[in-house]
């Protein structure tokens, strides 16, 4: 019986990470694929996103090595309510939401304690939603979050360490709540700054003139409006803290700049050349040292997750090595 | 003799007019170019954007039908100044400045009489600067602002119109005061948001980790914080009131939006589900129904520039058609 993994959830993350698995082309894996909206689901098929679509959530996580969450952080809650009875022991739960800290909380209070949840972030994704978006090489380069639970083992988390390379993404270790308030300011507040100059310039009477100007710019400034609404709305919801947090530190920024235009000196262009420099040094000159990357020693993403099987069925939980138990 | 076309600033604008005329092979036009700094205007002659160097500001001018004033806009003023006794009598001079009302008002006050200001300013860029990185093509589908001054006659319009289209570009006739009330809230204004996230996130202690986590959307919000420092600093200071009022509208609208992500209910889905909807109209719905497109009536970009040169060579300034005088 081929070992099974199952996605909840088809939309762009989701089926992208589908296609990013069958395009690995693992031996003896079967990707089960499942999404409320059942057109979704028969996409997903169609896309060869995965192997099997199934319409029951219950039947779709029966018997899974992997449970994949991929739907939007507000929804996980409710399917971790409802997938928990149903779950094989031993079975290893990742999701795929913007924020940890409030997805840890009801893994910890929801799935049975036979099951290990190791919380997911992959820092990649487009501003189209749904699985017609989705690609195999989206998550390629990427930096892909990993938070596990305190029940983890080691190779528990190189079943995901190893799904997280077959996509072709660096697994990065981050306990949730730091996870939070980095990613509230790279990646929540920015969100807010495109949806905030889309409302602000759109509303304006001048806005039918003005829209004739508007360039690549705005465009590339105001892409993160274009975003998944509900999606948006539920990284805010459960990232609150830290996001009103990054919006008063942001308008205290933008007063020293109200007051640099004022003014009117050389300031503003030392200031100018200074965000130049720390862009360019973000961007072309920030090096990986490597350190806080899991090795993986070698073995394949199959070998760990078969490994897992035979593992759970000879009741074997321990940091031994699985290629031993062949 | 050829028409001459001078380029004054041989950066990333004035080396993409170059480029973008040259690709259009027009007969019997010599494009002249020159640049403060003696190894940019080299540059742009080996990249093909000019046709002939010239390392004298005022002999560069003497003879050209047509000066591109292509430097920052706060060297406008002095180049004007050093100009305006070399260029020939008839001369058509424009910019290339994001700011119209400053450069309008140093046109009106330093250049000649006997010459036409037609100030003029595309709505295309890259965050990268220098003739390096100028390409032929990068007007190509992007509007071009034209702000006359009011000596300007019907056919010295013409002929620039005839230069912005030869680039690919549509002119777009605006004030230059409503020019600079609607650049600063699609251009300048982002301008403004780039740069500050760049200096809220990476001035902050936690950026050592964060700048691990930042992704595509923090690189594309950020973009325009690596754009040229000098000419983002002669923007605000040549547009000053207008920035400072944007970037008041836009506090106003973060605390709106800070204070629907405390409230946490359904209105701050619905505000996201309203911006990305206001930009997809504005990203794919808005039709350009060409009622403030000049009409250039079948003429090439040459023929106007001929008829201009004959027309000065006659005396006649009048709105005949020059086909006629061939």
């Amino acid at each position: 019986m081929p070992e099974r993994i199952t996605i909840l959830g088809l939309g762009l993350i989701g089926g992208s990470i589908g296609l990013g698995l069958k395009k690995a082309k693992i031996a003896n894996i079967e990707i089960v694929g499942h999404d409320r909206d059942p057109d979704a689901t028969g996409r997903a098929k169609r896309a060869g996103a995965i192997d099997k679509s199934e319409w029951n959530l219950l039947a779709a996580v029966e018997g899974a090595s992997l449970v994949i969450l991929a739907t939007p952080v507000l929804a996980i809650k409710e399917v971790m309510e409802q997938i928990a009875d149903s779950l094989s022991p031993g079975a290893i739960v990742t999701d795929t939401a913007s924020t940890k800290v409030q997805v840890m909380h009801w893994a910890e209070s929801l799935l049975p304690e036979q099951v290990t949840f190791i919380g997911g972030h992959p820092m990649a994704g487009k501003e189209v939603s749904g699985v017609d978006n989705a690609e195999a090489g989206l998550f390629e380069k990427a930096v892909y979050c990993l938070s596990p639970a305190k029940n983890a083992d080691t190779k528990q988390v190189d079943v995901v360490v190893g799904m997280v390379e077959t996509l072709g993404a660096t697994p990065y270790f981050v306990d949730p709540h730091e996870h939070d308030g980095l990613v509230a300011g790279v990646s929540h507040l920015p969100i807010i700054l495109s949806s905030a100059l889309v409302a602000a310039t759109t509303s304006d009477p001048s806005w039918r003139e003005m829209q004739k100007l508007a360039s690549t710019g705005f465009r590339d400034v105001s892409r993160l409006a274009s975003g998944d609404p509900a999606m948006n709305a539920g990284i805010a919801s459960t990232n609150r803290e830290a996001v009103v947090g990054w919006i008063d530190r942001y308008i205290d920024e933008l007063k020293i700049y109200r007051q640099l235009v004022v003014d009117g000196g050389d300031d503003l262009t030392k200031e100018f050349e200074r965000v130049q420099s720390a862009r360019d040094v973000w961007l072309y000159g920030a090096s990986d040292d490597g350190s806080r990357r899991e090795q993986m020693k070698g073995m394949s993403f199959a070998q760990l997750l078969m490994g897992d099987r035979l593992a759970k069925l000879t009741g074997g939980f321990g940091r031994t090595d699985p290629k031993k138990k062949k």
